[in-house]
């Protein structure tokens, strides 16, 4: 475990593209700074890519096409994981665990779904996996809830962690664009990549927000406990009622404690009030608020994504792992101690906003008021304007106090079955009490 | 350095005022997710205080009044200093790392002033100090520092630091109300000590400078290093030049690498842009904005004082210190292996506004504006308005590109002494570029 006197802690690079490359230029730019941070040289031994095309700045000696040869390698101290997918990373990243390598890895889908697997390989070997660049690029948030406030009690967290779909809603805000326009010019600006699926149906965020809520918490969350909605169904007249309400229309990862102590781990488009922090966060940026018993309430905020960012936080878990491995030791592993259980999404209880058609005419609003009171769900405020397209029906716009999503979902079903309502009902989250 | 297997890691608590009590409080109720997280009971064994009187919720038989004897006891593994003072506080925790236990604390005076002799003796014994309650409260701050941004380049670090300074500066744009009442009502309501000067002058806001700085640059900044003004001369007057100008007052801690390389740490009255993220931090919330060359721009915020937040910075703390006794480990020290020195503060370059009273005809700006020239100090905006109550005379406002602090004063200081200005010329400085 620990590098031998004198010598270099030595480091391969698994992936070299946009963060990859970033990481193996800070690695050689900034050596001397690093030297001195960990108290050795951090040598660059292999870079493993997928093809065998050389890299701006990259020795082409140190490239190789097989990086189970490279994690194999007996002389590595450090393995940088930056290719991504889950297989073949997840064996690569096991063996190299298991024969006493440290991994820093930004892999957020392969923790996500793997984590149990490698924090245990990790603890077994009694080496370091540290993965601060998974969740939202640069900022630090990893270190903070794993140490920072590992003596308080987390009651949430709320973040914007994926920096396209904020992009594509602040443009739909500030320009007016509809989604598909606002999509193809983030996929124009390289915000978003040509198939956005993994972006905009919310499949990373709830990779991060898995991740989240497992350190908060001290428990084990997997990506399929996280209740998943994605912004591909954010309309225009969402952004309207939005502006309307005084909110914008953010994709929400919301995790938090539920009245019976299980976890709600969910994403979804939410309205938040301008007046919250989270409201303010805009273009590709990304933030994550954090509320405690102790400590109240934090943000932080900063860049999301980028090769330079994301490189920045993956060289801070290098030179602390390395500093580690200096002197001989781990640093803090994970502590999943608890199993609270997830809370079934029908239970998860949130303020929830309903926009529908409906006949102008006198006892319409009366009854809807009664479907709702008949769940016990409770309005906070009403809003009626006269739909000027549509002849003798009206919009209607109804923020509900805090109630369960399956009793809103109920409510919503039997609305729409009865003759006072036209068309669909639409039904969005509204951060806040 | 380990704790004897199977005990429980044994905690001492100097002081057991606001913070303190909320500490000791924790630590009871707490306990059981506390053991879980450190593997481990974390055992108080005793609090020292300044007068015999019992506090609620500690055991009356764990008080003692003599802190040098429980320091001195060979049972105790970690100390949590939260006594404050520099003098007999500097001893106990030297002679406490010197024995080989591990320290906890929040006195950003005596780190700012000894920080160096404490890391020395830590460094020694292999023990742990750790401060994350010295700067901002409940942020998270130093620990990204230290770690996080360890493989980053941190060009600067600017923040608000102190929550009574930023109250009444935020009274005072908010009511209208001027300093000594906006000072009266923060006192009232506990936000301002009955003798403000630490905070109002600005001393406060100096410690933790030098202990940001210190971090950001890997270097030793001491108290004595940084260029301090507090509030206490601030005007309405300033506030309404600020409002007109669209930027907020603020007391800002400033810490940056200057053009030859050199540390510029300064606590300054500044005129924030609104459209700057410090400018949003209300009341008496806290907020350090973080550049960084790789990583780019990060920002951090939330309560910066008060006994339950600050408590939580604090039992961080004492949970990764006790895991790693429990280890046998320390974890990773400061890394001061810089000595840049400090920027001269007459060379520390920003832009300023100069506020003043002049003679209302022809010939006066063109005299202004070339005193300025004459100094190399290029001009940005320059506002001009008939001073309503002075007959012949203008107010006028002008916004300098950036310049070394001491060319301005030598303009400053010429124009006062010419026929063209009445009285003196306020001088602040304006945050940006």
């Amino acid at each position: 475990m620990m590098s031998s006197p004198g010598a270099g802690v030595r480091v391969a690079l698994l992936g070299c593209g946009t963060v990859g490359s970033q990481v193996a230029r800070i690695l050689i730019e900034q050596a001397d700074d690093l030297r001195a941070r960990v108290g050795r040289p951090l040598a660059l031994v292999g870079v493993a890519t997928r093809t065998e095309r050389e890299r701006p700045g990259v020795d082409p000696a140190l490239l190789t096409t097989d990086a189970a040869a490279l994690v194999a390698r007996d002389d590595i101290d450090l393995i940088i994981e930056l290719m991504g997918g889950i297989h073949p990373t997840l064996g690569l990243l096991t063996d190299a665990l298991a024969s006493g390598k440290s991994v820093v890895t930004a892999n957020k889908a392969l923790l996500a779904q793997h984590g149990a697997q490698l924090f245990e390989a990790a603890e077994s070997a009694g080496v370091d996996i540290y993965y601060e660049a998974a969740v939202a690029g640069a900022i630090p948030i990893i270190r903070p809830l794993r140490e920072s406030l590992v003596g308080d009690e987390v009651t949430a967290v709320k973040g914007i962690v994926n920096g396209t779909t904020n992009y594509i809603l602040d443009q739909m805000h500030t320009t007016g664009a509809d989604y598909a326009d606002a999509l193809a010019e983030a996929q124009a600006l390289g915000y978003a990549e040509a198939d956005p699926t993994a972006d905009v149906e919310g499949e990373d965020a709830a990779a991060k927000a898995a991740i989240l809520a497992s350190l908060a918490f001290h428990t084990r969350v997997s990506l399929a406990d996280v209740d998943r909605e994605g912004i591909s169904g954010v309309t225009s007249d969402d952004i309207a009622t939005a502006e309307q309400l005084g909110c914008v229309v953010k994709l929400l990862a919301d995790c938090s404690v539920s009245a019976d102590g299980s976890i709600a781990v969910g994403v979804h488009p939410t309205l938040v009030p301008a007046t919250h922090p989270l409201a303010g966060i805009r273009g590709a940026f990304n933030a994550v608020f954090v509320e405690s018993r102790n400590a109240g309430q934090l943000m932080f905020m900063g860049p999301g994504a980028g090769g330079s960012p994301t490189a920045s936080a993956v060289l801070g878990d290098v030179v602390t792992a390395a500093r580690n491995r200096v002197r001989g030791v781990a640093g803090p592993g994970e502590s999943a101690y608890t199993a609270p259980g997830i809370t079934d999404p029908g239970k998860v209880a949130s303020r929830h906003h309903l926009g529908m058609v409906v006949r102008d005419e006198p006892g319409v609003l009366s009854r809807v008021a009664a479907a709702l009171a008949r769940r016990q769900v409770s309005i906070q405020a009403v809003r009626q304007v006269q739909a000027p397209e549509q002849d003798a029906h009206a919009r209607l716009g109804i923020t509900t106090h805090i109630a369960p999503d399956a009793d809103v979902r109920a409510v919503v079903a039997e609305l729409e079955g009865s003759d006072d309502v036209r068309g669909t009902i639409r039904v969005l989250r509204v951060e806040g009490e």
